[in-house]
């Protein structure tokens, strides 16, 4: 029988689209997601006890199956009217049906990017803008459709899409010329409810010196621009030669092992793999030795605000995961390239604009890799060392979002750790710069090409089941004490202090007392240090979001201005950003407003969300595709377990490493 | 011909040795360290550029090659004294001689362990105290020789070491049964030169609530203890057997080639790697592509301070690089157990008591790695994916200091990166708990067992050459700009600030701001972006030194106190916490004094530091033997490229990776 975090089969899928259809007669309906909802936490622990009992038969009452349908349904009057409904795909019956508030959009789809690319083209008002400019012979107009970002308060909540505007040199006949190199200082602007261009619009292209707004282009908009390729045939130089294979053999199998679709096992860790169109890969369920760690582990939500003034580049500011669905946007992985080893692939299930399920294969990837040593001690009396290596479980999932790739890992570990990776890769979104200027609002990477200073802030929401549901939140600091008579005669003492937060709150990484979050159960203590058992992260001490906090890009992502947020669980509460990100002038429903609540947080179902990211100011070498940008949040056990759980690894030497022969090394000397 | 920068030969060491001997007639010689004195700088910079000229020949003028030896020279009187000679080994003369002042320490040696384990057995004082306990049968008493730390303001500075004191479970006959899980109370004082144990201090065995020095304990003073092995023959149930192998082959061989014994040449990459004594193994000499990066890149030093506040927990203090010797206690390397693949070792020199060359093999390791993915695009109009994979040169030495070891590795990719890693792990230094009691100056990891909190804090020195020698130091900083009509009327501007540092100063991370620190060659522009070509690394915002600043151990690791400090280039100023750390009262000569001095720093040859470390407040889990806890500092170029420089590494796909069969995802849909 299917579990109830499977994802929802191709099966399923169409039997919601049928269900929603019937549920609209007369009208027309554009889908944009169909996919698991989740069942109520309190159903689903219920039925995952029965299951880690083994406790499971034929008859053990199930949770519902749901399927979650977002949808515009456009009827007489031809404007869509944003949906939502729930329906029972086993009963076949609709549970919930919601119409969503005008004030907030559904996420978008990639037809709809599709209708914008086309209207630009044909509309009138962009090719009278567009003849301001001179291409060269062979280049043409490529638009890049972006959401258009935060609203001004001056305009009318309508359905926009906003197109970046590039040239692409066709004259090699290769159809992955790299057109960010040519940018083009139009923006068009449509309304997506009537296909109309309405406007476009002309950003500055000037540098220190002129205004925000000063038109200082020349007609010859790219004549200062030069080809930045990426693609190997396209190399004047080729790839290099001089990098050997390097192969990840496991002659004797995987050590995991994959059952009933989604339940993964492995070094005495067991979890379940999901997927569903907005956070991609979710992980459910972990349990390590037969004790529960977590409920649920997700990115959440990601924000990219740009920093340039000038408008209208303020409204560039994306939410990856609301806007168009981390998981929609999905790359389908290849062997042999996106990891390496023995993989096992996941396929996935999207949804197509007429609601019916299409397969998106290959979209998440499991595989072990070797992260070095993972624990070694020699003893110096006997010369006996003991040296084991840290073998990890890796699932990864790798989204495109136009210009920019991130790529996403969750990696479970021997020593009982969790580590949430993101890996910031792809093409600089960039704008056109007259020649010869520099800018305060970015880098020149490349002749013409300015690539604008921004900021990548991501969100992971952990819902912590350490030894049960109901868990508390303990900040552990290291405070530096006064050298004192009474308690710290000699001055070397710190204090570690410790305090249960109580009520639903947020607060910030610092470093200067070592601020630690743990995620503990009150009700079990560890029977060697008597401390109660849990897991714990630092969080990172990264810059936070740097828009005013009047500007509509901080009020659209709170959730981006704290490092940590603590709140009491909630069914479906699971977006930091807010259910609806496309287009929002402030956040709705996030974090901060599950905050804001003010619930009681301890010994309880509660929730930790930790923001951490990346403030990118472009370097020249991040030109044409950036080298990956890592950031890792790292999940450890704190006495959870009686000892280092890793000490059990085998530490037998690996036979098929080799000393290098004298090819490599002349006069070696070993 | 040997080459400048090439360790001392065994041979070179023993003539350095002779001299020495020579020039004291009539003496006895305890030697410490021989190693080789780097030529001065200005001598071998001009001889470098010759050798990247391509210009050498066998009568091209040399630096001189030079010996710097360590040793007590013991007279009639029978006090040892500290000597430092520098020897030419070519011409065979002294060159320099100095007497060291007996306010500092020469690092110890190995042997000297030996005599305090040799001197408490066979001490009255020491046996009476021990006579306080009735340990099992079949226990036997294992000193831990350590150093002594700062000395109290009331003691005479003479040189001192204490033995921290365990029992061992002998009934077993396996002669690496786990020691540390039965702590006694008693820490024997030995004077170094009257090889006399001068005192036996008690330390107190409390919890919370008992006194600093109240003495609590029990005769039976490891009942309450229990084993706690991790030799995997002494495990109770084994190791596990659900491990399959993961081999890392390699079929064409390396992509490096070492050649002139020192001389790495990988991806572009071209350096030299040599070892000391005192930091281990050093990276000289960094090209990329034909362009200078680095002079020198070192861990420069790293202390451990405890936080217990019961005396004479205070005097716990390591500075592993100076009291010891990072290099002096690097571990002998293992096929197949430090690194996989195909691996270049190199061998080290060290130098025993008689000053007589002994060779250290397979000190340092030289291998490939893969790390993940290093960039990716996929382009959604036409789904043409390029992806290549990061490879990543990796130069590792691993130390063991008594209970635990370090493993530091210098890693070179294809991005142009350099990151410097440690990580931490073998065993916790621990102390006797009374049984049932808590402490609130560490945590009970088992029976009877108290690991105390402590920081280790690490200095990694950078001696940048970004395009020649003469360079500066920028401060770059991301600043929130309050929204206004002018400048910023959307309110997402955020400000980059850049400074050039002027004088010699120290700096913190702010990660509020996003500081950055940038090594730049401010008369070399980026031909694209008009920015001085440079380095940059974010310092980490870890927690510094805790204990106050008039305490012994503050006074003593200035270091410690400050993440990011600037100097101008000294010969032999290398060591961030002075030149003789053993004992010490307070940091000599080591960074804050290179600061105080003023320097100009702009424009000159510069040298940068970074302090990072962890607060240890132990787990459970670190026991009993930690899982590495692993700290990155990492240094990319900042527009030094026109383009990112991996860009023609070859995406092809890895023929060896696999799908998994379905013996290990049974159902699987693959």
């Amino acid at each position: 029988m299917t579990h109830p975090l499977a994802i929802l089969s191709q099966r399923e899928t169409n039997i919601a689209r049928d269900i929603v259809r019937e549920s609209h007669p007369g009208t027309v309906i554009d889908f944009r997601e169909i996919f698991l909802n989740e069942p109520p936490k309190a159903e689903l622990v219920e039925f995952l006890a029965i299951e880690h009992a083994g406790r499971l038969t034929p008859t053990t009452p199930r949770p519902p199956r749901r399927a979650l349908c977002q949808y515009d349904v456009i009827g007489e009057d031809r404007i869509p009217q944003f949906h939502e409904s729930i329906v029972d795909v086993v009963s076949r019956r609709r549970v919930k049906h919601t119409v969503v508030g005008k004030q907030h959009h559904a996420s978008l789809t990639l037809s709809e990017f599709d209708v914008l690319v086309d209207r630009c083209m044909n509309s009138p008002l962009f090719q009278s803008a567009l003849a301001d400019f001179r291409l060269p012979d062979g280049f043409e107009v490529v638009i890049e459709p972006w959401p258009y970002g935060g609203l001004d308060e001056t305009e009318e909540n309508r359905r926009y899409f906003q197109g970046l505007c590039f040239a692409r040199d066709t004259r090699s006949g290769n159809a992955d010329t790299n057109f960010y190199s040519y940018p083009l200082p139009l923006i068009p602007v449509m309304d997506a409810h009537t296909q109309e261009i309405i406007r476009v619009d002309r950003p500055a292209t000037g540098g220190k010196g002129d205004g925000l707004t000063e038109q200082t282009f020349k007609t010859d908009i790219i004549g200062h621009c030069k080809p930045s390729e990426y693609v190997p045939e396209l190399l004047p130089e080729g790839t290099r030669k001089d990098l050997k294979p390097l192969n990840v053999l496991q002659p004797e199998g995987p050590s995991f092992k994959v059952t009933d679709e989604s339940l993964v096992e492995w070094q005495r860790w067991r979890f379940r793999v999901a997927f569903n169109p907005r956070e991609g890969a979710t992980i459910h369920d972990v349990w390590y030795d037969g004790r529960s760690v977590m409920y649920r582990l997700a990115v959440s939500e990601m924000t990219v605000p740009y920093a340039d003034p000038r408008p209208p580049f303020h409204r560039k500011q994306a939410f990856d995961f609301g806007d168009g669905g981390g998981g929609n946007m999905a790359n389908n992985l290849s062997l042999g390239c996106d990891c390496l080893g023995v993989i096992k692939y996941f396929d996935a299930v999207i949804t197509q604009a007429d609601g019916s399920a299409q397969k998106l294969p290959n979209a998440i990837c499991l595989h072990e890799q070797d992260n070095g040593i993972g624990w070694k001690h020699s003893n110096w009396r006997t010369g006996r060392a003991v040296v084991t290596r840290q073998r990890e479980l890796v699932i990864q999932f790798i989204i495109t979002l136009a210009n920019y790739e991130y790529i996403f890992a969750y990696k479970f570990d021997q020593a009982g750790g969790i580590t949430v990776e993101s890996r910031a890769t792809g093409i600089l979104n960039v704008v056109n710069i007259d020649s010869g200027k520099a800018s305060e609002y970015g880098n020149v990477v490349s002749g013409g090409v300015l690539a604008q200073n921004h900021q990548h802030i991501f969100c992971v929401r952990m819902d912590p089941a350490v030894d049960g549901v109901n868990n508390s939140v303990m900040v552990e600091e290291s405070h530096p004490v006064p050298m004192n008579v009474t308690t710290n005669p000699h001055g070397n003492l710190y204090r570690v202090i410790k305090k249960t937060v109580d009520q639903a709150t947020f607060m910030d990484a610092d470093p200067k007392i070592n601020r630690t979050i743990k995620m503990v159960n009150p009700h079990k203590l560890n029977p060697i240090s008597g401390n109660p058992v849990g897991y714990k992260f630092i969080p990172m001490a990264t810059q936070l979001l740097l828009a005013d906090s009047r500007s509509v890009q901080a009020r659209r992502a709170q959730f981006a201005q704290h490092h940590v947020w603590v709140t009491k669980h909630r069914d479906d509460e699971l977006y930091a950003g807010g259910r609806y990100t496309l287009q929002s002038q402030k956040e709705v429903d996030g974090v901060a407003d599950a905050v804001r609540r003010g619930d009681s947080v301890s010994d309880t179902d509660v929730v930790v969300w930790c923001t951490f990211g990346i403030t990118h100011n472009p370097r020249v070498e991040d030109w044409p595709v950036m080298p990956v940008e890592i950031m890792q949040l790292t999940i450890r056990p704190a006495d959870f377990f009686v000892a280092n759980p890793a000490i059990d690894v085998p530490s037998s030497r690996n036979v098929s490493s080799q000393l290098v022969d004298s090819t490599c090394c002349r006069e070696a000397r070993i």
